[in-house]
């Protein structure tokens, strides 16, 4: 870790800037996979798929039989855990359901939100080695809850055609059927656009590699909505004199062994925590399966001491980190101070991996600066809001003159009329 | 109007198809703005300000005595509609405010969500011969409402240098004060990246021309988020036997006179109202200052007559209209069935000028399909929601194994370790 004792101000940009891939080139390639997918369907999203991930299954559409067989391929322990978490996250999600009343502006002038779920959604989950399982609970659940008509999840088969059973499982859990083996850009691509079985949906979820990304921000641009901008995954942990740094390296190490580009930032008033962290993080880090990962991530990570629980605060708030763990003696204090951070972690017991699997909260959380302006998943992420009003005669008689003028001062003629035409027509009755 | 006469499901994608541009010819040139405006700031954003507005006044930023003397500038008539139309929104987004309460999801396991404001907005309001001082209303109370730290405004001056004193008024009235002269690609791309006087902020709202609107969508990408995409503004009249075609026709045409690409739908059940409204919109249109614009517009939009309500709601549901008016006896039963909407406007006396200006409904909505997945600009827009957890001793001990389970399953050993270490410890206490 690099660290920095007391830095000034005007060089926090500098000292917390991400890496950036500003550059275009993946987006020819994948441009050109979503235009052939768009106007060619199935065929295309076929070629793609045995030329990428060289499995495409004559059947895409996983069966009844194919699900229910996954629940007696993983152990006991695992469906347990999968249960509970499951448990655990539609609790907390069922809580952000919301109430909307009625309000009268203006006599006779009645507006109203209503929530409506966006009728078809479709996850996306990445393939690979490790199997991410838990994303298909954390998109899944909260779509199920917000009453989605239409949810389906799109996944690249292994070279054998099959998908992880945990996956499956996790998706019967989440009840989620409409489950089709495709992965990369051309999942994307199909669910778009529409491709054989594969519906055109609204809005798509998931995590992926670069080129999946790619093509959801392409097709955000003009086609469907997507949940958020990617970037790498990043956790923060703010400590103090009492914080433990076994806890605190343990916490570093589970950001950084996401992958290489993974962003550890550690921020203290106690410069000596710094040091024990970095002995605590070399203990740990030759135990780990993925040390060579973590070890890469860690070589450009920081730690930032200040003199101030003031400047912590604004350093984390400007940095707005997806995981912020508070590890000091009053973190509900310091949590108060917190305005930009996709999900806080309050306390010594409170690692990462409790909110990535199993607490309740949601995993997909803005990254790269992102928290400055986007919520993690939640309900909200599922479902429109629409407005609606309904006026009486009562109420334009009273709104009316208020919108002419305003229309007329924005010479906007037509507007002013479709109010004049039926004032006209009350006082004619 | 083009009238079609129950047409065959299979064929509705077709006929509901919206002009859409995706060439990227605008993409080049905007990018180059936006980069030399990254890279070079202030000296950028001048240059094109003198290049593309033909004003770059020495000072951009508005003085309090420019907002006074615009107090003085408009009748007190304006003024007052403006005041009673913030008072309406103020009201209506007001009630939007959400309460959040903990969830122990496991014992010892405490989640919840806290809604905080978007530190930094940046509001565009366009410019040119129709002041939209409307959207000021729209993008500004809420902003307020939501309680934004920092709320600043772009609007492109006029060739002396003066921004309309409608728009002036209404930011006071909003609570506005940071105003800078700057229009055009360059504002958009000022308030991404900070240029002088204007602040790097995390959130642009607002409507713009199609290099506004490109610039957005660029930073989106990568910088800055913002409210929504964008598309011609549209709306969709539902109409039985017992409308009032006068009203329908009004409606059209005030949607009509945006601008020769908006979009206007008139679906119904029965095929005497769509002749009736076609004769009423030759009367009116002779009328109106913008009959030009609204002829044009009315030539690509689309009549369709359907033999049942339930067809009539599927249609609209598949079109998601910006606005819908619900312009039919039993106009309630017909708002249950709508799913896909921006903002819908309930029986004969609810014109969408109403939702436009001064009921309190938001008129910044999703216009182009978006609807199927967005809301429209509401207080949610200008909040993200940080989920926080707070996890005790006996927290970790309930909810621990099961991590360390998924963890391992996910082949994610440092994720597993996070909480290995902490149960440890516990134990050895």
């Amino acid at each position: 870790m690099r660290k920095y004792l007391n830095p000034k101000k005007k060089d926090w940009d500098e000292l917390l800037k991400r890496p950036m891939n500003r550059t275009s080139e993946l987006k020819d390639k994948v441009s050109g996979v979503l235009e052939d997918i768009r106007i060619n369907g199935e065929v295309a999203v076929r070629k793609y798929s045995k030329m990428f991930d060289r499995s495409a299954p004559a059947e895409i559409a996983v069966s009844c039989d194919e699900i229910e067989e996954s629940v007696k391929l993983i152990s006991e322990d695992l469906k347990n855990a999968i249960n509970l978490a499951a448990k655990n996250i539609r609790k907390f999600h069922e809580t952000q359901r919301q109430t909307y009343t009625k309000t009268e502006t203006v006599k006779g002038v009645v507006c109203w939100q209503k929530a409506v779920p966006i009728q078809k959604v479709g996850l996306y989950i990445p393939g690979g080695t490790a199997p991410l399982f838990s994303t298909v609970l954390m998109l899944g659940i909260p779509a199920k809850i917000a009453g989605c008509k239409k949810i389906i999840l799109c996944t690249p088969p292994d070279s054998e055609g099959n998908i992880n059973p945990a996956i499956l499982f996790a998706a019967k859990v989440a009840g989620i059927t409409d489950i089709f083996k495709v992965g990369g850009a051309q999942a994307i691509g199909a669910m778009a656009y529409g491709a054989g079985k594969i519906p055109r949906i609204n809005k798509i979820f998931g995590p992926g590699n670069q080129y999946v990304m790619t093509a959801k921000q392409l097709i955000s641009l003009y086609d469907v909505a997507v949940d958020m901008p990617a970037g790498p995954s990043e956790v923060a942990v703010m400590a103090d004199k009492d914080s433990d740094p076994e806890f605190i390296a343990s916490d570093l190490l589970s950001q950084a062994e996401h992958g290489p580009d993974s962003q550890v930032l550690l921020v203290t008033n106690d410069e000596s925590i710094v040091d024990k962290t970095e002995l605590e993080i070399e203990k740990q880090l030759s135990m780990l399966s993925r040390k060579d990962i973590a070890a890469k991530s860690l070589s450009h990570s920081v730690a930032i001491v200040l003199d101030s629980e003031e400047k912590m605060a604004d350093i984390i708030n400007e940095y707005a980190p997806e995981h912020l763990i508070i590890s000091m003696n009053d973190y509900q204090k310091m949590s108060e101070k917190i305005v930009n951070a996709g999900s806080v972690f309050l306390g010594k017991y409170s690692p990462e991996s409790a909110g990535d699997y199993a607490s309740g909260t949601n995993h997909t959380l803005p990254t790269n600066g992102w928290a400055h302006a986007y919520s993690g998943i939640n309900l909200d992420s599922f479902i429109k809001k629409i407005t609606f009003q309904e006026i009486s005669e009562e109420g334009i008689k009273n709104l009316g003159p208020v919108i002419e003028t305003m229309a007329e001062a924005e010479h906007l003629g037509a507007h002013k009329n479709a109010v004049t035409i039926r004032l006209n027509k009350i006082k004619k009755q």
